[in-house]
């Protein structure tokens, strides 16, 4: 199976181009929580995902974290690449939720293709808008959004992902996705107890009263 | 002068490309406060600044504001053409925060050479790239610095840009920037009165202690 006609844009790069993409793709795998791509010190390449799930978070001075986007089946890490344009001035961790399978094309070989191709130039431009989307969304959510809509819908979203409404999660990483720290979320999740929106056992939130949570974020 | 030679990929065009920017491209001026783009309302083109100063930034549903980022003369407004990309899902209002001259390139215009041109393509990546940044220096900001850094770091920066330490700004409008109220930016001046590092006046923000902002921020 050939993973690079998961890029969309695959059938309008020539075949030299596609045969270089074959010829220096690597297959790689990583364990839950492996770390993929740290800030600015490496340019490990594109990563395609095959299986699994990877997380783009950015950490603070003082080691905080708040996850940007999550990365499923068939979605391109752009910026474990970011060596590729001049333009990109910030730095990003990259970690796997789950044990995950990728396909990583190496940097350079990526930049030489994309400097000559339009399509792939134009594909390129279209991840890193997709890419900006979602930050923007979490601007709105940081500035705008009061804490309780906040993990409502995070709650709601990782039932979606996950597919069940039992979710193993700790409150450490939630607030790890959410940029604040555990006691807040702790607090939150006990105010959820309290209205019979959820409920708490060791290390797993029961997702009891869907829409309860969802009229919370309205 | 033919100032579509501020796109540093310009001598990278062919002629009848830049024939047909040259032939399309229209000036127009903006008076300060005017606003030149709205959302997702209207895919106006890609904007070139000649002179003057544009503020990009989003509107909560409340009608609270916080500047993205703000450009300069030379500098490109790519989302004011957001249309040329599917996958920009975001609203974005561009004004005048001067009076300014610019000049627009019609989006389909220039999303029909970017498609077939790969350095214009690329162009427009380190665009994106550069305002990407942009975006999370402030989402870095938002989250993690306290107000009176961000304060102290916006009064140093206008200082900057108007090239005086007699800013002629209003609460509000800084309000409006760092997207906080008006009446918690007023209490943080305030503070600042107090410590001895600027003086308030009607309408006019005096900076006395410029090494004293810089000493908050670090």
């Amino acid at each position: 199976m050939n993973y690079l006609t998961y890029l969309s844009v695959w059938d309008k790069l020539n075949k030299s181009q596609q045969d270089t993409l074959i010829n220096s793709a690597v297959n790689r795998k990583f364990k839950k929580g492996e770390i993929l791509h740290n800030g600015s010190d490496d340019c490990t390449g594109l990563i395609l995902i095959i299986s699994g799930r990877l997380r783009a978070f950015t950490i603070s001075e003082d080691g905080r974290e708040i996850t940007m986007y999550r990365l499923f089946e068939r979605d391109i890490c752009l910026f474990s690449a970011s060596c590729i344009m001049n333009s990109i001035q910030f730095d990003i961790t990259i970690a796997a939720e789950k044990n995950t399978e990728v396909l990583v094309i190496p940097s350079e070989i990526y930049k030489s293709i994309m400097e000559v191709s339009a399509p792939l130039a134009n594909y390129t431009n279209e991840i890193m808008a997709s890419r900006f989307s979602d930050v923007m969304w979490l601007i709105d959510q940081v500035m705008w959004k009061s804490f309780d809509k906040r993990l409502a819908d995070f709650l709601l979203n990782e039932m979606s992902i996950e597919g069940t409404s039992t979710l193993k999660i700790t409150h450490e990483t939630i607030g790890n996705h959410l940029g604040n720290p555990r006691e807040v979320v702790t607090r939150m999740l006990k105010y959820f107890v309290n209205e019979g929106l959820i409920s708490l056992s060791r290390g797993t939130i029961e997702i009891i009263d869907k829409d309860g949570l969802e009229k919370i974020i309205d």
